[in-house]
């Protein structure tokens, strides 16, 4: 008897997490991995087409890919994906510890912090928000976020490939070391009294990493205990919420204007 | 033989546009366009348990829902669709016209234009964001737009029921007729020699419409010519761009602060 899809599904999650690879897929996204030199690949599967029109990423990647059949693709991709006949198994990226990923110096860094957020496709646009203002890191707690896997890669358009995405084991006591470095926490939530624009002007020539959580339950008690500030964004309307990865764009413009953030 | 499943998509597409009727689903989605008294309702399908937690909201309708099997769900869907036991058939929502919807008057309104956005999730984000500013409303031209669906619903999480989100012949064409009532129309682009921050002071009390194009395409040839201003959201990083939905929560954000926008 076959085997139904959610199992073989979860099997194989359950591969790819102890082997600790990832299979990116879609021409963007593979062809950056590619490009990638920090990137360690194993595996690249494309179709003829594909392979023509990666050829100058897979002669600068110097792999040697497997062609495939685009009526038979063989990798084990998520029912849905929009593969554009290729696909790359590689291990998640090493962005080294926090302390020397974060360091300050002259310059003020910004980071993202992320209490739970789970939504491979929030955490993508977070990325590509964080590297658009030149934030220096996004960072997660290892367990209940969103892992590096090719739809959050795809959603990230790229920025997986050069914006870093440090996973910690524990979020408040990453926050605690944060803070000790000179950072001042902010955490978004939509009961804070401050209004984010009333704190940004002291916050110009400071390091500051914002802490934001999953929709709905938002930031934890204990993370809402470690943040210095609690901000909220200024709104006009009496319902509605922004969406977590909106909330970290305009939180990110807000706290970046004027600032040199790198 | 059995029709395969793209083409009982197509026909049910083809079906839904010429009626005029949008299946909405999931809890959340269903409750909001059962208690808005402006919605034009048709059908009501939920599980006995959905129908529990949905009492109050059914009551308030006045609707005699059908009850169906959970594991036979009778609607519709696209597949993957998390419908949580719940759909509702209805019409999309009138806003009435351009003209109506978007007087001035003693305040200083604040628009979103979307040129050929058809990403539903990118459009429900926005509207979200949309409400949360206090936005006037959400115009895009019939074609080459998101339609009011489902999963457009969904992701707007609500903001569907009470934002408009008002469809337009042309969009040029309502261009024009915005600036005519006195709008300041201000095109979202990258090469923009203006940063959105160096406008905004001069715009506090004056009505604003925000153009908005897709990734990749951007603003097309005549709404670009249209704009008043080509401006840029400020950026740090070398690569990347924001998705389309946070770079209109951004620039929202920019051009509501301090303003009475409603």
């Amino acid at each position: 008897m076959k085997k139904p899809a959610w199992v073989i599904e979860k099997e194989r999650a359950k591969r790819a997490a102890s082997a600790e690879t990832v299979w990116l897929f879609g021409l963007h996204a593979v062809r950056d991995a590619l490009m990638n030199p920090a990137r360690e690949r194993l595996r690249l599967v494309v179709t003829k087409n594909a392979a023509d029109r990666l050829a100058e990423a897979i002669a600068e990647a110097g792999m040697e890919p497997e062609i495939a059949d685009p009526r038979k693709f063989p990798v084990p991709l998520d029912p849905g994906s929009v593969h554009q006949g290729a696909a790359l198994e590689v291990k998640p990226l090493d962005w080294g510890k926090l302390r020397d990923l974060c360091q300050t110096g002259p310059h003020a860094p910004r980071l993202v912090l992320l209490d739970r957020v789970t939504d491979p496709h929030n955490v993508g646009a977070i990325l590509r928000s964080a590297e658009v203002f030149g934030a220096r890191a996004v960072i997660a707690p290892h367990r209940h976020s969103a892992p590096e896997t090719g739809a959050l890669a795809k959603t990230a358009s790229g920025a997986l490939e050069r914006q870093p995405y440090l996973r910690v084991k524990n979020l408040g006591d990453a926050m605690l070391e944060l803070r000790e470095m000179g950072y001042t926490l902010i955490g978004l939530a939509g009961e804070g009294e401050t209004v984010i624009d009333d704190l940004t002007p002291d916050l110009a020539d400071r390091p500051v990493a914002l802490v934001l959580g999953a929709e709905g339950p938002g930031l934890r008690e204990r993370t809402r205990e470690l943040c210095d500030h609690l901000v909220r964004i200024p709104f006009a309307g009496e319902f509605g919420s922004l969406n977590v990865s909106n909330a970290a764009a305009v939180s990110l413009y807000a706290v970046t204007r004027g600032v040199k953030g790198t």
